[in-house]
């Protein structure tokens, strides 16, 4: 296929959406391509080329060399210690082409997760297309095959951490045919997830979550696919949850994800914050619609004028709904798999008593399930605490929020909340949902007191970024699909076929007794498959815990455990071993959970002089201040701390610090002296610690 | 509150969409106003007048006699036996009002399920509102109050099956204050659904729906609100379908509801299908989108460039993907809950094999499940077969199909559909999807052979459809979320405080023990509820089994169980009732099948005769006839049979008869001699024995 075919095909089939396409004189080096662009008024006004290198690298003398085909921003040094040959040097006019079988292609990693646009040659060049980083990448996957797959390299990192050579030998690092030893090197590792967790957190992320089959890039932007890598954590969190809200008398119903835009602007202080991220069907079929129609943000505004059709006495009281769906919010901001993406699968309750007693009680009973959804099974630390008046739900009377936090990006994140609304969706102005005085003495109407609560696959996100390594993800043993994986191994060319049906079946039997222990296993059987390639693929993906059998093995009645948080390997012998892996991963399960709750309290430093904010915040801490709680000052933080903060990348969400939460337990702080405690930002008399940081 | 001032602030509540607002001279009688409406530009071309009209019924003369407002379509006749009074006799102009406290509201129940338009008056003589039926309903519901329910008549049913005199009596048989003796009154069972099943098929349905409490209208025209007693339904299909397909290999996964136009359109005949119903979002906030975005009709065309990318080598094989999700079609036919909505909930599965014996298989293994989905959960007798050519999947190679019958309306209905879409959407110039010659012999491709899929809401319809009665809905005790119900008897105003704590706790005692058997039960303790008005509640929800305690049960240690299906009465021990009472249930699980199994083969004539054809079609039946397989004789049955069918009514989707399914199971007819036996329709050598219908 021409290159030119490819792309259109591929333009297509996978709706790339160029931000402009363009045709010029032809070009003969980055400078002159450059001039070609800016002297067209489509070119957008700012871009990065892109070049294409191919190398031969340096390979022993009786193996035939396999061209490698790099793809990278012009400014970014791509030395691989090898050769560079080829039609294409650096310098000239780069082209994105397929590469020939067996070629093996090589794309800078932090392509994939910048904006763009970047200028390609599609395919001459005479012509640019203007692609997001995500699209390159997803065209370039469309090129792979079976044998040669597209690998990513990180070549900031690689030129600062690691010796070219090694960086070389590691693009070949995942085919089949590698021995155990060799995946375990420095550079295999590396190319595992293309880059490290420390060095380029984000693409590592979303490397991270695409090679552990956890999700994958979409057509629509802003949009993915959950594959049941992921999907069946959302299953396991939903089973668990129904289990728990169903013991409360949560009752689960759908609403239509349809809102007509009267409905969804009637209470307006809620509707200002979705408003702007609002998506709307204005056509169906070839017919225009009279009005148009949102699709549910969330559904407050939907659901409550049922409401007060429903609820005519207290004997309707409490009313307790929840959905499981899909909501849009259409973001323009830079989208983030699980954190921020156009469209999101959570569950939201919606609850209506007759007094504040009750709706204060549920608020944070679901919170203590939220809780426990991120800390019994996603091992994840939480801090529960209340929203400042600023950061509280849009029309609600107070949020309660669980606040999570991402220790390598130092950045606070909104994991769970838990809304109290008060009685203003209720009120008579809005939803007029209220109940005759029960009591019958006076005629008075009683408005009831509604509480909104949600959780979204977020918990996933949070979770991959919290457990994650350099090895790929890490699931901690509650929420994993398959909690332990038996690989066979010591099967060489010389292992008679007897020899490896008695080691496969002994992992099958293994496998077998552990399911009936309640362990969710798996033996790994595939053919043509070496136990490192194994290894390596059932670390990315997170399974907690690898078992080895091999011929000692079997001669010792023992198997070889490794743990994928800690790596720790311990032979068990098969004797109980039912009980012996429940334990196990009972263990690991509370030891994630412990690393990941020490590292977060680590960085909660308790501040008191304005001075310590900042240099906080840069060290990837939380300011916990003892705030006076008035929003000017809120304000005032986040402007004089965003202003001081360094530099920022430009996908960071927010520079300066915000209220994250205050914390319902204040005792892990210095106790507040009323009248006394100042507020470090303001002066003002200090009220409660408050989490400040920066933030999803 | 004024009646304009109600009316507007239900319009914007609720948003309903007059078709048109009018002002006009006063006007005094209903010849008037049709004449004012008449000479304005802006009324609908056709519309019917309501009228309102106040009665002051028959009452024992200690008695205060409550006022009666009746609102009904002006040439619908109203005879209540009661007095007519006050100031709006028939005649003069209606207007829709808030009743006053205590008065009671009766409406016309054919109205809710006319798409009208109506003309109201909706604040004066001198204008006009034009509403749908079932935003009249909608706004007359939010003026009931605790004590006075709206109540809906069927006046063209009891003029022809009820003395008048019963029908008045019954417009308050839904008050608490009712005793268990007159609940049972035929009046009242009549008024519990509004209309008999037999009559008015298309509003008993809707009736049953609302008072069974599984599901409210939306502001959003045929969009429905699935409230928990039918969402559980959905719930215990899911669980039990995805226990099924999880032992298949199927897994669970998500896709985003989006598709952008290029690769919803990439495959013409299958788009061709979905096209008119798609609804279409382009503005996202304030911005107008670049490009049109679809919502999924279904996702195929959404999923498969993915299939491409992920399937490269015969191990990616098969891909077994499933979804639950909702999926959108813009129809702009009537709607009818369940069975034809704008949104509905389904699953949708999506295979990828290498053979098509593979695919063949698992085609039949799916319609398999869904056949135990109906017939073994629902009770629901369903008939496996193929579909015709012109009835197959938009694009795919061959359907299977379960075809389920409606005794009452005579007409065949779809109920779930198993698709093998051969190579269809694999082929290169679709969607390319192909592995590489797995024996590496050839270096040929093999496309990969695609089946998909699904199984709706639609369910839940059927079900509601076939089970249902002149009480309410019957619910099969598989899918119950409540399967028994024990009510406490006999309390009167002369038991003690202790005898009613005693009853109350035996029957409490009883849900317990039954609960701990595994039976889904609930004592109905509710105070200020007669037992006969809680026996019509939980008659018109469907309960499988009503147990009553009273001093006299209590006493012999024994409980009365009453079966909703067929109101037969037996006393049942207590001793070692959680076996009577599973046994009970699998009892009344079965029958409630074998009934409705019965009731479906009555209705299937062996038709050799064109003649015969229409007349079994008019008699409620399906035509099975030895077909010859030929789609423009397809064609031509639909057209003739159509053309000489009695006058149907407006809402019937279609006159003519289809082909619904070529049974998989011939034998239940005359074996086909090939080249004797002859089509009926065209003359032409008949192949199978095929199903046509009449069908939703």
């Amino acid at each position: 296929m021409a290159p030119l075919d490819a792309l259109t095909s591929t333009l297509t089939a996978f709706s790339l959406n160029p931000t402009a396409t363009l045709t010029h004189a032809a070009t003969t080096s980055p400078a002159t391509w450059r001039a070609a662009l800016a002297a067209s008024r489509s070119a957008p006004a700012s871009f990065e080329l892109i070049k294409t290198l191919v190398y031969k690298p340096k390979t022993a003398k009786t193996a035939a060399p396999v061209p490698v085909v790099v793809i990278a921003r012009d400014a970014t040094e791509t030395e691989l210690g090898c050769h560079r040959q080829g039609a294409q040097p650096q310098g000239t006019a780069s082209r994105v082409a397929r590469s020939a079988d067996g070629v093996q292609t090589i794309v800078d990693a932090s392509i994939a997760s910048s904006p763009g646009p970047f200028a390609l040659h599609a395919h001459s060049s005479s012509a640019t297309v203007f692609l997001s980083g995500a699209d390159i990448l997803a065209y370039l996957r469309t090129l792979e095959t079976e044998d040669v797959k597209l690998q990513e390299i990180d070549f900031a990192a690689l030129a600062s951490t690691v010796a070219p050579a090694a960086a070389a030998g590691a693009a070949q690092a995942k085919a089949p045919a590698k021995e155990k030893e060799e995946a375990k090197i420095e550079g295999a590792i590396q190319i595992a997830i293309g880059v490290k967790k420390e060095v380029d957190f984000s693409t590592w992320y979303t490397n991270v979550l695409i090679k552990a089959d956890m999700l994958d890039y979409y057509s629509v932007s802003g949009c993915y696919i959950l594959k049941p890598w992921s999907y069946s954590i959302w299953e396991e969190i939903q089973s668990w949850f129904n289990t728990q809200i169903k013991e409360l008398g949560v009752q689960n119903s759908y609403f239509p994800m349809f809102v007509s835009a009267k409905v969804l602007e009637r209470e307006k202080d809620h509707i200002e914050g979705f408003s702007p991220e609002v998506a709307w069907v204005t056509r169906a079929g070839q017919s225009e619609l009279e009005e148009p129609i949102a699709i549910r943000p969330t559904s407050e505004t939907a659901m409550y004028p049922y409401y007060a059709k429903w609820i005519k006495s207290h004997r309707d009281l409490p009313l307790k709904l929840n959905q499981w769906n899909s909501v849009v919010r259409w973001e323009f901001k830079n989208p983030q798999p699980f954190l921020r993406t156009r469209e999101f699968l959570w569950q939201e309750g919606h609850t209506a008593f007759l007094t504040k007693a009750e709706a204060d009680t549920e608020v944070r009973q679901i919170l203590e399930l939220y809780r426990q959804v991120y800390e019994d099974l996603l091992a994840v630390p939480v801090i529960p605490g209340i929203k400042s008046e600023k950061e509280k739900f849009a029309g609600g009377l107070y949020t309660t929020t669980l606040e999570g936090f991402i220790p390598t990006s130092g950045r606070g994140i909104q994991a769970a909340t838990s809304h109290c609304l008060g009685q203003n969706f209720s009120r008579p102005e809005m939803f007029n949902i209220f109940v005759e005085d029960p009591t019958g003495e006076t005629k008075q109407k009683t408005y009831v007191w509604q509480n909104s609560w949600g959780l979204s696959t977020r918990t996933i996100g949070v979770m991959v970024m919290v457990h994650g390594d350099n090895q790929g993800l890490v699931l901690p043993p509650r929420v994993a699909s398959v909690q332990v994986v038996v690989v066979p191994c010591g099967i060489t060319a010389k292992t008679s076929d007897g020899q490896r049906a008695e080691i496969n079946g002994a992992c099958e039997e293994l496998a077998k007794t552990l399911k009936k222990a309640g362990v969710r296993a798996k033996a790994d059987l595939r053919e043509g498959y070496t136990p490192g390639w194994k290894f390596n693929d059932w670390e990315q993906k997170g399974v907690p815990v690898r078992l080895e059998i091999g011929p000692n093995d079997l001669a010792k009645q023992q198997t070889l455990s490794v743990r994928r948080d800690t790596g720790e390997k311990t032979p068990l012998s098969l004797t109980d071993i039912g009980a012996t892996i429940d334990a196990l991963l009972k263990k690991i399960q509370s030891e994630m959970f412990e690393r990941a709750r020490d590292a977060y309290y680590s960085r909660l430093k308790e501040v008191t002089h304005w001075d310590d904010v900042v240099p906080t915040l840069d060290n990837k801490g939380i300011a916990v201040i003892p705030w006076c709680e008035v929003e000017a000052c809120e304000d005032d933080i986040k402007e004089r701390s965003g202003r001081s903060a360094e530099p920022q990348d430009e996908r960071a969400p927010s520079a300066g610090a915000k209220s994250l939460a205050i914390p319902f337990d204040q005792s892990l702080w210095t106790p507040i002296e009323p009248g006394k405690t100042k507020c470090p930002a303001c002066g003002k008399d200090a009220k409660r610690w408050t989490m400040f940081g920066r933030s999803y």
